[in-house]
């Protein structure tokens, strides 16, 4: 087999969303261990005028269910942002994975050259053709904000490590 | 044309490790400013024990050097990880750039199924075959080292934002 526009873009998502479900075991774990509410997650930053956890896990959901619906040419599904608690950020990240899952390989196969437009709020919309748009801006857009969620645990102090990242073997 | 593995490899790293040229140099104009010296951004952690900054440098290039390298079956070049200014880094990041630029397309091309072995320090090294390899450890491992790097300057008040990272358009 070769590598496709679909085995390049929903088996990573779908990877590294799972894993962000492990590391959230981990962080109740850590907040139970330390007599915290995890809610003291949500706000939490590295930088005052960065989003804070919550929202990184919501923009990593975004950024990979607008890629594979774009990709695909359809609308992706709409998600509140109206999480307030851990549970309901499983159910976010749950949600997306499944969404994810039920896009049809042969809807992304063979969307290397398909136009991609990106609305932008203060300036042109950006326009891609889909393989670089998938390769240059919405995987590295989507580990970006993968990164931070898990970043963001480890300055708390939760034990997680590059395996938990990489979730393989 | 088709992704393939040489376009969904090279490209990316080269791109990524340009953005990191360029925060390295808002950074310096940061440390200017505020007038503080660039070193101390080397020894900068999010986590006590979490690699510093000059480290994830080292390892994003090394990853990318390592997996160009091994999905080419050839030996990556070996950098002596001796970096102790920013003018340093910048050279490590800029060697890595020529030496993945150097590797022929053609020798990538079809690592899909090519037997990849990583060594590990503590357990039986892993196996993967190249697609998964690139996919699923090597892109993500790479990604995860330059958000890294990006998030150390952002937590450190230098003004880089998403389009630095994303380094495109």
């Amino acid at each position: 087999m070769s590598i496709s526009m679909y085995s390049a873009s929903v088996p990573v998502f779908v990877r590294q969303l799972g894993a962000i479900l492990n590391w959230l075991d981990k962080a109740e774990a850590h907040a139970t261990a330390k007599k915290f509410d995890t809610s003291v997650y949500l706000q939490s930053r590295l930088a005052p005028d960065m989003l804070p956890f919550i929202a990184q896990i919501r923009v990593a959901s975004d950024a990979s269910k607008g890629c594979v619906a774009r990709l695909a040419g359809v609308e992706p599904p709409k998600f509140e942002d109206n999480e307030t608690t851990f549970e309901e950020l499983r159910q976010r990240v749950q949600k997306t994975i499944d969404y994810l899952n039920s896009v049809p390989a042969d809807s992304i196969e063979g969307s290397e050259e398909r136009d991609i437009v990106i609305p932008m709020r203060n300036r042109d919309p950006l326009q891609f053709k889909g393989e670089f748009y998938l390769k240059h801006w919405a995987m590295p857009n989507f580990m970006f904000h993968t990164t931070m969620t898990y970043a963001l645990l480890r300055h708390n102090g939760v034990d997680v490590g590059k395996r938990d990242f990489l979730n393989v073997g």
